[in-house]
């Protein structure tokens, strides 16, 4: 597809211990905006037209033979293809081998009932585009700042993002993407308080 | 369970490119055998009672902090409950954030058609047992050695393990588990060939 001109499609506001969804196309790019700065984002993006197809941390680490990303890296698909593209970050530390917090990180690790959490965000975000899945994929969790030891343990670090950080994907096919403001406010993970993203998706004229 | 006196209930051999599946009992163990050495096992397992909880390596890393595994480690399950731990390991090298080798690794990175995959073996171990996963969780892999550089690149060597090594690992809940000699025989991560591994299954008299 060429672009005859690059317009902002959509802005989607992502209130914070919330998800929202979009579907882009090929060719589509989306820019994921940390509007405070120190805010992780979970992220999942599924095949618009196979549902069994989405990104896969797992098979990420495979395909990269890697555990960090680098604008160029393919976003690899649990059918080991790129469905989308990193193209441009200004912070240079994620995370792709943390899951979702969920229901039983909150209530088993925590101990707290009903927590708000990005599985169920990233579940419920999804479903706005017919998704119903009972168990949603592993997230790449944008901005997240696990630091590894020399022995293999690791911290959570606060992000290193400062307000308007970003990061840039170009989607390789049509796809529909969730992300989720992390909903971790017990831990350094999102500099002890949960704050909003801000997606934006561009494309050629429609 | 208190264990009167300890019994092999169960040996079992894994050829080269196979899968195999055993039911365990909570508080009987299994011993994985790496019988010439150098052969990762892949491994999975699953609540007896329950097949959608099974055990979970992004949710390991998670409730270890780590991504090495030390004797006395809970193998956690994707609700963040122990289903196995492990117990002795004669080793001390494994890996649990890489996927199963599958069709499409084989097709996609190496070219190769119809390639013994782990993740069809042990697809095909479960259902003996009653299990029908379309997508297998990712697995263990016991004895696999990824070394990760400083930048978070890695490189697959040869295993560490010699004939005769093996991990021990104990059920706390009724398991269904399986285990396949890893397939892959154009890298280094099996020493460059496929060999068997041996399964034993201790426990009280039954």
């Amino acid at each position: 597809m060429v672009l005859t001109r690059e317009v902002i499609h959509e802005e989607i506001f992502i209130p914070p211990y919330e998800g929202r969804g979009a579907e882009l196309k090929a060719g589509d790019e989306l820019i994921i905006i940390d509007v405070e700065g120190k805010q992780v984002g979970d992220f999942v993006c599924f095949n618009k037209h196979d549902e069994d197809e989405h990104i896969s941390p797992v098979h990420m680490r495979a395909s990269l033979s890697s555990i960090r990303l680098k604008p160029g890296d393919g976003l690899y698909s649990n059918r080991r293809r790129p469905l989308m593209e990193l193209i441009e970050d200004t912070v240079g530390k994620h995370d792709f081998f943390f899951p979702a917090c969920d229901d039983h990180r909150y209530r088993v690790d925590f101990g707290k009932e009903n927590h708000p959490n990005c599985h169920d965000n990233l579940q419920q975000a999804i479903k706005t585009f017919g998704l119903n899945q009972v168990m949603v994929p592993d997230p790449i969790n944008w901005f997240m700042n696990n630091v590894l030891d020399e022995v293999g343990d690791y911290k959570i670090h606060e992000p290193l993002s400062k307000p308007g950080d970003y990061v840039r994907l170009r989607a390789v096919e049509d796809v529909v993407i969730a992300c989720s403001t992390c909903s971790q406010d017990m831990e350094a993970v999102n500099g002890w308080k949960v704050t909003p993203l801000k997606l934006q998706i561009l494309g050629g004229v429609r």
